[in-house]
C-alpha cells in the first residue's frame, strides 16, 4: 500500500484556499499511485482556529469544505482533519477529527482522545475527549487512525511543572487491542527548539510498545505566534527513521508500506543545530505573518545595536531587501557608532534606510510640558517620551507606506520589562520576544557565519538604550548572561527563589529578577504576538496574573 | 447548626493578607456562636491564580497557608478553597479543592468534578476532574460541599454557541445517593451583567431536583479584568432566596439551617436594573485595580466627548476626585465645546486638569517627517499622529507623577477597530472596552441621574473623533443604534452574516462591520484588560486568531 504524506501550510480560516492545496495533493498522489493521502490535524480549516470553533458559521463550512473533498477521493482514499459535531446529548459540541474519505464521501470518522489543555494548548475548550476506539481498514491494511497528543499519553517530559502522565487513557493501547498494522498521526504540532527530539522519543517510545510503523504528518508554516515545522516522518515498527520529510517547508512524499521494514534509517545531524533551527523558523514566522496578512512591506528603527540587526537581516530572508524601509532615529544621546553601524548594515543587505532626528520632536514635548514638569529633574518619564516619539515616527511611516512595524525587543527585556510601552515595545509582531540576549547574540554570530553582514561593532559593543548620557544596560541589569541563566530557571523551568539560589546565583539578584518578572506582566500584556521558538514563550502559552501581591 | 457565610475579596497570591482576612472572619464566626464558616472557591490564593497554578512554590504556599489556617479552627468547622495535589499516578497534578477544616487540622478535600474550560475559564489547564463523591458530616449534619461549576452541570443557557448539558457528570445526583440534607457551595463566579439572573436559575433548578437548601459563597472584588460581585446566598429547598448577602463588597452573615425552613422568601427588584449594575461593576474595577495594585492616582485625555467623560466619572466614584488629574489636549481641529464641556466637567466633579496643546508637537512631527513624505496627501497617518501626540502627554504624566492612564475606548470602538494603537487605545486599564456605544450613553444618563454632572452637550453631541476638519463617527461607521445590535449578535450571539440579515439588518453593512471586527483583532491584541461586564467580552475570555483569511 502507498500513503502520501501532504505536508501542507493551511491558512486558517481560507476554506476555498485549503480545500485547494488538498484536492490539488489528492490529484497528485493519485496520479503517482497513491491508495492513501494523509493531510495534517485540523488541515481543512488551518490550526489553531481558537475561537472560531465556537461560531455555527464556521463548523457549517467546515463540514462542508469536507463534503466537497471528499468528492475529489474516487480513486484514492484520504485523510484530513475537521471538527467533527458531538452528536451526544451532552458534553462539548464538537471533536477534533480525523475524517477519512473514499468512494466520493466519508467512510469513518477518528475522534481525538488526549486533548492538550496546558500551555498554548486548550482544545478542551471546544472538544469533547473521544471515548470510542475503532480501526480503518484500507485497502485491506488495519490501520490506527490517531490525531497528534493521541500518541503522547506517556510524555518524554517529566518535572516539578509537569509529569509524563498527563492522561489517564492511553488512546494506542486501546487501539493495539484491534490488532492493527500501522499507525498513522495527524498532527498540528508546533515548533520549539527543544521539541524535535521530544517528538522523535514519542514515535520511537509508541513503536517499541506497539511494534508497529508510524506514518506521522505534521502541518508547516506560521499563524501568528505559533511556528509549525513540518518534519514529517515515517519510523519501522523498530523506532528508527526511514523517510523524512522538510522541515520549515511544504513537501509531499509517497511511502510504500511494504517497503518500511527494508528501507535504511536516516541519522539526523546539522538539523538539530538549535541557533540554525531558531533562525529558520523566525523567517518562516516573519514570512508567513506576512504573507497570510496580505503584507509584503516591513520596517523598524535601527538602533546601530544588536537586536534591531538581527531583527532586520531574518525580516531581509524572509521578505527580501526590496520590501524593507528602516529608519535611523538619533537623538543627543546616540552615540557616532549607533548611526554608521546602522548605516553599514543597510547598506551590506541593501535596504532602504532614512535618517530622521528626533531632537526636535522630544524638545517639543519637554516645551509642552514644562508648565506641568517645571521644577522636577528629567527622570524616566524623558527616557520613555524619546522611546515613544521613535515609535510616533515608525508607526507614521508605516500609516503611511503600509510598512508592517516589527519588533525588536528580545525576551530578557521582555521579562524584565526593559522597554518602553508605546516606545520600542510597539509593533505588530515581535520578532525575539522569544529569544533571551545571549540566544540574540548567537543568531548574529550565525548570520555573519560567512562573511560580517552585521557590523561586528553591534555585536561587541556593550548593548545600551541611549536615553540619557552613558547609558549601559548594565546600569540597571545584571549582565545578560547571569540574567538569562536565571530567567530560563524561573520561566521555562518554573523553578522558585529558593531553587534558584541552590543551584548556586546570588540571592539578591535572583529575588529582584523574579520581582521584575512578576511586576512587568502588565507591559507584555499589551505587547505584540511573539514568534514562539521556546517552550515557554510570553504570550498565549504563559497566561499570568496582572493584578497579585508580588 | 449555624452556618457563616464570608463573602470576602481576597488578592491573587497574598497568602499573608487572605489568612488574614480568613482568620479574623473564623474568629468572628466562633465568636457569633457559628458552627461552621464557609468561604469562596480558592479563597487562599485569590481567584484566578492562571499560571502561578503551574509554579511548584505557589502550590506549596497555598498548603502551607491551609495548615495555618486550620490551626484557627480549634472552636469551629471552616471550608476554604485551595489548589491540592493529584496524588494519582495519571492525570493532571492538581484538584480545584474546598478543604473542610476543624479540630485544627485538614478534615477532608472535596474536589471540584465539573471544570469550566470555555469564555473566561481554563480550568482544566490546571485541574484533574473529581471522580469520587463523597459528603462531609458536620456536626452530625450530612453535608454536600461543591465548588462553584459543580451545581452548573445543566445550565440555563442553551444556543446555538452553547449547549445546556456541558459536561456527562452530575456532581450533586452522585452526591445525593448519599442522602446529604444541605448543599454548600463555594465559588469564584464572575459578575457579567446577565449572569446573576442564570445564578438564580440554576440554584432554582438545584433545589427542586433534589428538595435540598443551598448555601452559596461567592468571591467578591476585581481581579484585573474579571469582577466579582458577591451577592452569596441562602435558597430554601423550594428554590426560595431567605438570605442575601451584599453585591460589590464584602459582606458577613450567619444563618441558621433549622430556621432556612421558616424564613420569608426575599425579592429582588431594584438590583436588576443593568445601567446600575454595570455601574457598581465598573467602580469596583478601578478601585480594586488601582488598591491591589498599589496605585492611587489616575489620569486620562478629556476630550469633551462622552466616553471620557463617563471614565472620569467612575473613576471619581472608585479613587476620590483629590487622587485625579487630567489632560486637555486640544488640536487645530478640536471644536470649541471640546474645551468648555471638558473643563465643565471637570469643575463638576472637582477634579485637577491642565490644557496642553498638541499643535506644536503634531506640527514638528509633520516637519521631521516632510522630507519622507513629499507631495503625498494627509491621510490616516497624520490622524493617527495626533492620537499618538496625546498618548505620549499622557504617559508623560502617567511617569512624572505616578498616575496611571485609564483607557477610554468603547467596545463598539474596540469591536470595529475605531481607534489608534498607541494613540487613544494606551492606558493601564480599560474601563469602557466592553460596554457598547449605546450603553456608554446609559451610563451618562444614569451618572445624571441626580444632577447633571456630565455635561448635557457631551450626551446630545454627535460623536466625533476629531482628527480632521468636521470629522464625525458616522462618516466611517453606521449609526451606533444599528452597529451595537449587529455587533452583539456577531460577537455575544455568536451569529453569521446570514443569520444576522435574515434578521432584518442591511447586508452591506452587516459584512462590512463583520469584516472590520476580523480584521481588528491585532489592535486588540494590543489593548489593555478590559472590565469585563458582559457575557462574551474582548480579553482572555474571545480568543481569535489574527492571521486568518477573513
Amino acid at each position: 500500500m502507498k500513503i502520501a504524506l501532504a505536508q501542507i501550510n493551511p491558512v486558517v480560516n481560507d476554506f476555498d484556499g485549503n480545500k485547494l492545496l488538498i484536492t490539488q495533493l489528492i490529484q497528485s498522489a493519485t496520479e503517482n499511485g497513491a491508495n492513501l493521502v494523509v493531510f495534517p490535524e485540523l488541515s481543512v480549516c488551518g490550526y489553531p482556529p481558537h475561537d472560531l470553533l465556537d461560531r455555527p458559521d464556521f463548523i457549517e463550512k467546515c463540514l462542508s469544505t469536507v463534503r466537497e473533498i471528499a468528492l475529489s477521493c474516487s480513486e484514492i482514499f484520504a485523510i484530513v482533519g475537521a471538527p467533527a459535531p458531538n452528536n451526544a446529548s451532552a458534553g462539548k459540541l464538537l471533536f477534533n477529527s480525523a475524517y477519512l474519505l473514499g468512494n466520493g464521501e466519508v467512510i469513518s470518522l477518528h475522534h481525538k482522545a488526549l486533548l492538550p489543555t496546558y500551555d498554548i494548548f486548550d482544545e478542551y475548550r471546544y472538544f469533547e475527549p473521544n471515548t470510542e476506539f475503532k480501526i480503518a481498514e484500507i485497502c485491506g491494511k488495519r490501520i490506527a487512525i490517531t490525531v497528534c497528543e493521541d500518541l503522547w499519553d506517556d510524555q518524554p517530559l517529566s518535572s516539578a511543572v509537569r509529569r509524563s502522565k498527563l492522561y489517564k487513557v492511553s488512546p494506542m493501547a486501546e487501539l493495539a487491542k484491534h490488532k492493527p498494522e500501522l499507525i498513522i498521526n495527524l498532527a498540528s504540532s508546533p515548533f520549539s527548539s527543544d521539541n524535535y527530539q521530544r517528538r522523535l522519543e514519542v514515535f520511537k517510545g509508541t513503536t517499541h510498545r506497539f511494534g508497529l510503523p508510524v506514518v506521522y504528518v505534521n502541518q508547516v508554516g506560521a499563524n501568528t505566534d505559533l511556528i509549525f515545522d513540518g518534519g514529517s516522518m515515517v519510523l519501522n515498527g523498530k523506532g528508527n527513521v526511514v523517510l523524512q520529510l522538510k522541515r520549515f517547508e511544504e513537501d509531499f512524499k509517497i511511502v510504500d508500506t511494504d517497503s518500511i521494514k527494508s528501507l535504511p534509517s536516516i541519522i539526523h545531524s546539522t538539523q538539530n543545530d538549535r541557533i540554525a533551527l531558531i533562525h529558520k523558523a523566525l523567517v518562516l514566522g516573519i514570512a508567513d505573518y506576512f504573507r497570510k496578512m496580505g503584507f509584503k512591506k516591513a520596517t523598524l528603527g535601527l538602533s546601530g545595536g544588536i537586536d534591531s540587526a538581527v531583527v532586520l537581516c531574518l525580516a531581509q530572508e524572509a521578505l527580501g531587501s526590496e520590501n524593507l524601509r528602516v529608519l535611523l532615529l538619533p537623538s543627543q544621546y546616540s552615540s557616532d557608532h549607533s548611526i554608521t553601524d546602522a548605516v553599514k548594515l543597510a547598506e551590506n543587505i541593501n535596504v532602504k534606510y532614512d535618517i530622521v532626528s528626533i531632537e526636535n520632536a522630544f524638545s517639543e514635548f519637554n516645551k509642552s510640558l514644562s508648565t506641568l514638569f517645571t521644577g522636577l529633574p528629567q527622570n524616566i518619564a524623558e527616557e520613555n517620551i524619546q522611546a515613544r516619539v521613535r515609535a510616533v515616527m515608525l508607526m507614521a511611516l508605516s500609516n503611511k507606506f503600509g510598512h508592517l512595524l516589527l519588533n525588536t525587543s528580545n525576551k530578557s527585556e521582555a521579562a524584565v520589562g526593559y522597554g518602553t510601552l508605546y516606545g520600542d515595545m510597539c509593533g505588530a509582531l515581535s520578532v525575539l520576544g522569544d529569544v533571551y540576549k545571549t540566544d540574540v547574540y548567537a543568531l548574529a554570530q550565525y548570520i555573519n557565519r560567512e562573511k560580517e553582514i552585521i557590523p561586528l561593532n553591534s555585536i561587541t559593543k556593550p548593548p545600551s538604550a541611549e536615553l540619557r548620557p552613558d547609558q549601559k544596560d548594565s546600569d540597571s541589569l545584571p549582565e545578560y548572561d547571569i540574567l538569562d541563566k536565571i530567567l530560563y530557571k524561573y520561566i521555562e523551568e518554573g523553578k522558585g527563589e529558593e531553587t534558584i539560589v541552590a543551584e548556586g546565583f546570588d540571592l539578591a539578584t535572583v529575588r529582584r529578577t523574579i520581582k521584575l518578572v512578576n511586576i512587568n506582566e502588565y507591559k507584555r500584556f499589551q505587547c505584540p504576538p511573539i514568534l514562539r521558538v521556546s517552550s515557554k514563550a510570553f504570550g498565549f502559552g504563559r497566561k499570568m496574573p496582572l493584578v497579585a501581591k508580588f
